[in-house]
This record gives structure tokens, C-alpha cells and sequence, in this order.
């Protein structure tokens, strides 16, 4: 049973049917999905999740299937990670880490929206999907297409990652790659969805895909003991999960899951990419676009799809928004891996280096519960770190050898 | 409460007490956890495992630990995946694959056998923990001795692949690398372990560390809907794996967790590093060791140390053993996440091919059950298989330049 209206224009409120639709034909606003909160409301519980497998799906009410999901049905509930040695060296109380970059199949919350959004596809009858992506979202829709025996279209920017490109051909899809950055390759996807009909994750059928993002902040909800958080950081792109953190927590509030709590949301960009940041720091809801030029190819986006309603956000959270270099996500990589032993991308490295300086800012407090949302994995983007981390010693295979690099640590051989 | 007596040699049956041993001081043999299986039997059943968290450590009494694990307590329960569309391929009935390529935190088998050796190594009092490693291992007691507060010195040869170099480096620990291949490696660490009064993980503290493989049997047989699997392909290094597989299958049979039947074990080698199933295969149970040469560097082990008692298991299941070249490596990898959405790392594609050579051979019946044991993730080795996908057609940012690439498909400007 199917708790789907259908889709609503997030703008104006016009309705429309469950289909393929993303853009209100009158107002140009985004579309969602709406619910029949007052019946999920009757049906709904704490027991009744908690008695079901350990999977995104286990909140099946709240996402935007007519039946069950046909792709990705092991996607999620990943380990959310109480990190005192990294709160010890933060200097602050409680810090989580909700670690989604063990998320399967492919290491990043892409696979929860890829799930919704190819279940959906299924669903609508459509036997091609195709995604325009930074890399996560690509290796997702690759693999979950072979399982979902769908056929799959993938466009990427020609200058991603080792890691995000192997990690997407080895399955066998059509992958294209783009001269030009991830906002023109979205342009362009914009205009093959209508022409060849295809499913496109983040474009025509995006209402769904983004619902998947949800999961993420309900697990964070349930693994706390069933309680809000009270500061999340979120690394942003388009800004859509940050958006939907929100959503989840007013959800399951309004559905009397949680008591009623404020939670303050704050973004986290590169400061090469950084337009949602920009204008939070500003004291402005208008997003000028960029182009981007930093080594965070995941969160690389110019002109972010969700900016406007991410800055709006975290405005009414009372949260806040913060960018680094560079150098800095490198060091949060670093600090993450040597303090938790959890190997981020990029985007993690991000979040953990803007985490900090909200904490150094004072705009985060040391007092009080902080959850940092950790999104993909670092195997996939070892180009990143490479020459930042200390290359082996190489000795002979003899203890002589190891004696020696004990007592002096300096006769290395390369 | 523990149900560990002690240890004891597998050839001549001395007693030795709960200590950091792994030699039999009379006999040389290899010393093994002894359990009060009697009492083990009186309190385990399926719904007191069933009732527990989906760790490896729901079989905490099969496991050799005095008390609660206090490193890796989240390590284990990864899925057993129906894999009907590889099943179609290779002309089978019906075919699973044990995914340990998305086991946490460091995505192969061996976090199980780290987690209960540096588990272990806290209750023996260590604080430092070591290890030799074919890379894998080398991330995982990385990443473990993180989380549990130890200092790690991590050993491997100096030639592997960058995810598993960087995905120790990473995590800020001790990383030597040694000229010469792994056989060199680990006998420069026994005496290492002796001189520097470290726990080395798969050396001083070897039979604590190898329980952790049987989990991985423990959790086909529950998948299965407790059920022995009838043909389980395994790829062997050190060759032990194949024997814990076969030691959780008879070790649930006589606790009366399952009922009694017949498994065949299947060992799978690179060409390139075969002692064992060369053995297998001659009909002798003498290794000849070897030196290595072959791209599955994990796997890559000359003189494995559990080589004997692997031909023997083998035999006596009514099995075989079989080896199959680089090339045919890196198809067994391609077909797996081209049919699957699985990206397993070399010596997965070693298990898929050798699952197909044995098929082709007649010697895996094609209308009896078959579980493939993927061990690890194609992220770390992207190396093997960078030149034998597809490179992503490269075009321009617009629709008449895909229009152009669908008509053609050989607009590729790179």
C-alpha cells in the first residue's frame, strides 16, 4: 500500500499525477512528493521500523514507492559512529559520525537515492535510466542498473577521479564522459531526458531520487535513541541533503515519532565551489553561480539545484554554512582516518576540516551533541591524498634492516 | 563467559594455556583455539544467534575471546546475494555470492580476523599490534588499531597497489615496505614479534586471528536458512580460509545448529602464485612453494603457511583446486560487476574464473547449489584492470555532440 498522493509544486502548491515530472509547467518551481501524512500517522511506529530489516527501507512509508523496492533493497543503515577520539581532539563533548561511506553497493549515500530513484524508474515502466554525476552518483546508477537489469547511460565530467571512473565502466554501462564541468554536463542531460526518454536519476524523476536522502537523517534519528540532533554538518553540492535532513527530522516530529527539538543544520562546501557557503556568509538567499576549481570533484558544483531552498535551510535552523581549502579537506581526511579509523573522499574531508572551524568559529559548541555526515569513501579518490600522506620506508627483509629504521627511522631506500 | 579451554597443537594434541603461542614447542605444530564445546552446546541455538545484533559477533561463543570484543564490534554480517543473472551466465541452476567486498571498516574478510585478533591482543595486555601483510590485512589492522586505541606497525612488500598502500598510510600508522615478496616479508616478522614483544596478527597471535575466518562460514550457512552450502568456491593465500570454512560447517553440524550434509570445498589460485592448488591438482599433499608472479598481490603467497592442512580439507570434502592466468583474472572481475553490480578486487575475479573453469570442467555440477566467497573490493586495485575497460568516450557539452556519439558511437575526441 502506497502512501503517494502524487507530486506538488514546492512554489505554487499545484498538484500533479506520480510521473516523471520535476518542473511545475506554471511557476517553474520544483516538484515533490506529497504524502497522506494523516494516514502514515495511523500506521506508523517506533516498534513496527524497529522490527524490520536494517535497510533504508525499514521507513518505507515515508518514501515514494507504490510497492516494494525492486533495486537496492539492502541499501543503508550504515553505522552511525560515537567518535571520542575525534571529539577528544576537536575539543568538544559529543561528536557522531554517521558513516555512510560503507553504505553498499558502491560507498556513498548515492546509493539511497539511487535506490528510490531506479525502484521509481522501474515502477514507471522506464527500461533505461541515466544520471548526470560528479562520480558517486555514476558509480550507483552503474551498479544498481546491472541489478536492477535496467540499461544505463552515465555522464560524468572527463576529469573526474581514477576511482570514480573505473568505478563506474567496470560494470559495463555507457559511460560518457563531458568536456566541461558537472553544470554543463547537467544542462545537457536536461534536454536528452526529453528527447530520448530515459530516466534520468537527478533530472526528470529527481522528486523521487531526492526522498532517498531522507533515510539518512531518520537512521541518524533512530541510531541517537529516537532523537533529533542537535547540530548536523553537511557537505553540500547541489544542497539537496541537507535539505532533506530537515525534512526528515520535521517528519518524523510532526508524525510523533520524536519530541518536538531544534536542530541546527550547517552546510559545508570547498571554497573553490562554494556558492551555497558564499551567500549564507553573506546574509543572502541569492546564489551567484561559479565555476569550480578545487580537487572535491563530488561536491563540485556551480550552480547548485537546491541552493536557494539549502540557504533558506539553514537560515531557519539558526545553523550556519563554512568552506575550506584544498589543504584543509586534505587534513580533515587525515584527521578522520588517524583518529577514527574511517577513510573518507573528498567531500568527507570537507565536512570534518568545516566542522572544525565551526567548533574553532565558536559557531558550533563544544558542549553540546554534533553529528558529521560522512558520505563517501576515500578509496575513490586516492589521487587526493597521495603525496600528503607519508610514503612507506622501504627496507631489506631482514631484522638488521628493521633494527636500524627503529633506532634512526632515516635509511630508507626509497 | 568464555568457552575457550586454551590452545592446542593440531598434530600432537599438547595443552597450552590462553597466551600469545602459535608454535607447538614439541612437535612444530600449528596451534589451535580449544573449545568446551560440550558447554557451548547446552546454552547456543538459532534464536538465541538470531536474537543478536547482525555482527560476526552473534557466534560469540564459537569465537575465542574471554570477554565482550572491544575493537571491531561491528565487523561482519554482509550479504549472501542470490546472483541469478551470473548464475544465467555461467549456465547454472543456483549460485550466491558471500560479499565480504562491502565488509566494514576497511571492505575485505580480513577486518574479521582482525577484529577478533586485536580484540584478543587487549585481553593478552599488547599495545602495539603488527602485522605482514598482501596489503588487506595491512588496512584493516590499520584502521582497527585506530578505533581501538593501539599503535600499528604494518609490513608489506613495497611493490602493491596504491588503494592499499594509501589505504594504510591513511591512517596515520606505521607502514614499512620491504624489497622482496611476501614469503620474505613474514619470515623477517617472526622475529620481529619475538625480539619486540608485538602482537603480530597473523603470526604470535595466529590462532586467535584465524577463528575470525569461521564467521564468514557461520554467516553462509544462517543465509542459507541454516543450511550447510553444497560447493563453496574459495580463494586461498595462506590457504586458511578454506579450512575455517570447513571447520564452521562441521563445528554447527556436531552442535546440532544444522543437519548433517556433505560440503565440497574448492580452492581458487592465480597461475602465477599456485602452490596449493598445484598440490591439489597432482594428487600430493607436499607444497612446493613458489615465487610469485601475478597480479593478484593479495593472494600472492609463495609458501602458504597453512598449505598442507588446505589440500587435506580439500580432499576430504571431495573438492578440487584449480588456477587460472592474470588475463582470465581480470574477465572473472569484469563479469562479476557486469552481471552482479559487485566490483570485487583481484582475487575475487581469481574465484570468479576459477568457479568457471570448474563449471566448464564438469567438476562443479551445474544443478547443485554454489557459493562464490568474494573476499575483497576492486577499489584497491584499480591498477589490474585500468587498461582493460572501456574509456569513457569523450565528447562536448551538448546535445547534438551525444546525438552524433548515439548514431556513431565514435565521435570520441579522446
Amino acid at each position: 500500500m502506497s502512501f503517494v498522493k502524487g507530486l506538488k509544486c514546492r512554489e505554487c502548491g499545484k498538484d500533479y499525477p506520480k510521473e516523471a515530472l520535476h518542473v511545475c509547467s506554471f511557476c517553474f518551481g520544483p516538484l515533490e512528493v506529497d504524502y497522506k501524512y494523516e494516514e502514515i500517522k495511523k500506521v506508523i511506529s517506533r516498534e513496527k521500523i524497529e522490527s524490520r530489516g536494517k535497510t533504508m527501507w525499514r521507513y518505507k512509508e515515508l518514501l515514494p514507492l507504490d510497492g516494494e523496492p525492486t533495486v537496492g533493497a539492502q541499501v543503508g543503515y550504515t553505522p552511525l559512529v560515537k567518535a571520542d577520539n575525534l571529539a577528544k581532539k576537536l575539543g568538544v563533548e559529543e561528536l557522531y559520525v554517521k558513516n555512510d561511506s560503507v553504505n553498499f553497493p558502491t560507498f556513498s549515500f548515492k546509493d539511497r537515492v539511487v535506490s528510490a530513484a531506479l525502484s521509481k524508474a522501474k515502477e514507471l515502466g522506464f527500461k533505461t535510466v541515466a544520471c548526470a554525476t560528479t562520480g558517486n552518483l555514476g558509480n550507483s546508477v552503474a551498479a544498481q542498473a546491472v541489478q536492477g537489469n535496467l540499461e544505463s547511460y552515465i555522464f560524468m565530467p572527463a576529469n573526474l577521479e581514477q576511482g570514480k571512473v573505473i568505478g563506474t565502466s567496470i560494470y559495463g554501462t555507457n559511460v560518457i564522459g563531458i568536456d566541461g564541468n558537472y553544470d554543463g554536463v547537467n544542462r545537457m542531460c536536461s534536454e536528452i531526458a526529453d528527447k530520448y526518454g530515459w530516466a534520468f536519476a537527478n533530472i526528470n524523476i529527481r522528486p523521487y531520487y531526492a526522498e532517498g536522502s531522507k533515510t539518512y537523517g531518520y537512521e541518524i534519528i533512530e541510531q541517537l535513541g529516537w532523537k533529533a540532533p542537535k547540530h548536523v554538518v553537511v557537505p553540500m553540492a547541489g544542497g539537496s541533503l541537507v535539505i532533506k535532513i530537515g525534512k526528515a527530522v520535521k517528519e518524523m516530529t510532526e508524525l510523533g515519532l520524536i519530541d518536538k527539538s531544534n536542530t541546527s543544520l550547517y552546510g559545508a562546501q570547498a571554497s573553490g565551489s562554494s556558492p551555497i557557503s558564499t551567500a549564507v556568509k553573506k546574509g543572502s538567499d541569492v546564489i551567484a553561480p561559479v565555476i569550480p576549481d578545487t580537487i572535491a570533484h563530488s561536491i563540485a558544483i556551480g550552480n547548485p539545484a537546491d541552493g536557494y531552498y539549502s540557504v533558506k535551510a539553514i537560515n531557519e535552523s539558526g545553523g550556519y554554512a563554512e568552506d575550506v581549502s584544498d589543504d584543509e579537506l586534505v587534513e580533515g581526511i587525515k584527521l578522520l582516518a588517524s583518529t577514527e579509523g574511517i577513510f573518507t573522499e573528498t567531500a568527507g574531508g570537507v565536512t570534518v576540516a568545516v566542522t572544525k572551524k565551526l567548533i574553532d568559529q565558536g559557531r558550533l559548541p563544544r558542549d553540546e551533541s554534533i553529528v558529521i555526515c560522512i558520505t563517501g569513501n576515500g578509496l575513490k579518490t586516492l589521487e587526493a591524498v597521495m603525496d600528503k600522506v607519508e610514503k612507506p620506508c622501504v627496507i631489506d627483509a631482514n631484522i638488521e634492516s628493521f633494527n636500524a629504521f627503529m633506532e634512526k627511522r632515516e635509511v630508507c631506500t626509497a
